[in-house]
């Protein structure tokens, strides 16, 4: 597969932009993470006054082989029955994008369930009835997982044809936590306790019984632990490699990328060993309350904009913390200068 | 002066509201602090699918006699020009209420200038030219410290009237992290040093020489530290006394507060001395860089939702965390139910 590489930022206007953000009307540092926020959005966009357009929420689902063997707290159907909730306006998703402004797509990449035509549903199903199990034999076929790495690349295309340059991304599908776990520890080469977690809410039971599950599907993999396609392909969801090949086109397409959870901080591992500079267009929206959250942030060394417990999946970190990054651009593009206000500078 | 009691929050029906949330199609708990502050608002508010209404962000402004004593980084003219830039919609208060679509509502309550009549501007001003030195005497009389707090609670009442159910507070006043760290210091008994810190950006030799200040201040003090009237007459701004006369007005009309900063929750401390539930109505916005600023969460028993490293006051704070707040409300009041939705329960 031919990854085309995501260019690297700009940095020759750094100095100019971060003089802008020093001669607003407002002590030196005192917004805090939001000027950081603010230098890497005008660093992307090449601008002092950056603008966000037509932003966008793509929710991938598909359904996991795997999480028939249990290694969820809710049954496989459900990840059908959230996407009709999704498309009834029902979710959280649907909330949190309602009230930040956000457009809502919903993509079924391999959900086992047959949905017809319906509208609202971006159907680009890799397999009907979701992934094979890992616990067998590898999740997809390298044919797959390149076919749901174009089919988000070609999303993200679409998106940025409408003029979106600022993308979040979420997903749902019972029993991905597993799998993200699986793509966490092959990629961050962090032990497998601890990077599994309760995912929806199993007890400690559940936890010990699907480590115990991963560690075996770990077991029979025999392939190299840093080749992130072949990976992806062992243990990988059809929503994962979606939102894989999605991060990547909209990078190369210059957006800003909005990075929720824990299982889309999994997928962006597989991007980011695709293609390290993807890093420079993500913001870290939110640390999860899912237990290898916070590894997947060590290992790429950054540190998320809010730390709320969330742990729910379907973009909502990522709605959660636009509001943010509206504000970091507003501050940017809007506020005076200390010479336009003739406000006096420091003693 | 006879401080009205703050209702306490009817607690009755907090089971029927947790129920509400744990029904809704997600994991429970799996929203983390998002659902406490639904529940929270809910029960403020009474009902199960509450709404946010006409959401203000109140910005008082004052000077500070002890802020000719250089305990600020920057001239006491600051704080004038910082209001023209808050009318010419400059400031970054101005741009983040934009965003979070707030009411910005800027009061003079005695700062150093002869605006004259000015669109924009409500003059609330109790001493034309800001407070006396605390350095030398109370920085206010009895009488102009409840002046201050009826203006505020006149302009609470106000925005009630006129349908607000939420109410950010900010400050602006050269000097006045100076004057929060006195009434921080006396009110939760916490040492001087651990309470001053840089303000708008002092370098150690500043903080050291606005500690000796505030360390004399004290000592010239004989009254008791836990009376908070006393203590706010003796060393607070006429912008905090109008802060704390609106907060305990706008928590008897049940409104929901966002509260800022160091100075915003300065007077939160005198607010809460004098009427204790009043905390039942706060959202406790961020955690800034200003170094007393934990102490008083931690005095409070409070965490706050943000921590992005801000400093900069003028209430950005609470409008950063509003749209948190709107979230919370929004699964509250739109999310369907698993029953609603069809969505399988946990096995």
């Amino acid at each position: 597969m031919n990854i085309q590489p995501v260019p690297a930022l700009e940095r020759s206007r750094r100095d100019e932009f971060q003089a802008c953000i020093d001669q607003k009307t407002k002590p030196p540092g005192s917004l805090g993470r939001l000027e950081a926020l603010a230098l890497q959005i005008a660093l992307i966009q090449g601008s002092p006054t950056p603008q966000l357009c037509h932003p966008h929420l793509l929710v991938c689902a598909g359904d996991h082989g795997a999480a028939r063997a249990c290694v969820s707290a809710y049954p496989q159907e459900v990840t059908w029955q959230m996407v009709e909730n999704f498309l009834a306006g029902g979710a959280a998703i649907n909330a949190f994008t309602r009230v930040a402004g956000m457009q809502l797509v919903v993509v079924d990449t391999g959900v086992a369930h047959a949905f017809g035509e319906r509208p609202g549903l971006v159907s680009r199903q890799v397999g009907a009835g979701g992934t094979a199990s890992y616990l067998e034999g590898a999740a997809m076929t390298r044919a797959q997982c390149e076919q749901a790495m174009a089919n988000g690349a070609e999303l993200a295309a679409g998106f940025a044809q409408r003029g979106c340059n600022v993308l979040g991304l979420g997903e749902m599908g019972i029993g991905n936590t597993a799998s993200a776990s699986l793509l966490t520890h092959c990629l961050t080469g962090r032990a497998l306790v601890d990077v599994v977690g309760r995912g929806t809410g199993l007890d400690d039971a559940g936890v010990a019984r699907k480590r115990d599950l991963l560690a075996m599907a770990l077991a029979r993999y025999d392939g190299a632990h840093d080749d992130a396609l072949a990976v992806l392909t062992q243990f990988g969801g059809f929503e994962i490699a979606t939102l894989v090949g999605a991060m990547l086109e909209a990078a190369r397409q210059r957006m800003l990328l909005l990075i929720d959870g824990f299982i889309v901080t999994a997928a962006l591992l597989v991007a980011h060993r695709l293609a390290p500079q993807i890093l420079d267009y993500c913001v870290f929206a939110h640390r999860s309350g899912e237990a290898g959250h916070v590894h997947q942030h060590d290992f790429l060394g950054v540190t998320p904009l809010l730390d709320l417990g969330l742990r729910l999946g379907e973009g909502t970190g990522a709605t959660l913390a636009y509001p943010l990054v509206q504000a970091a651009c507003a501050f940017m593009t809007d506020m005076a200068s200390f010479a336009d206000a003739g406000v006096s500078a420091k003693v």
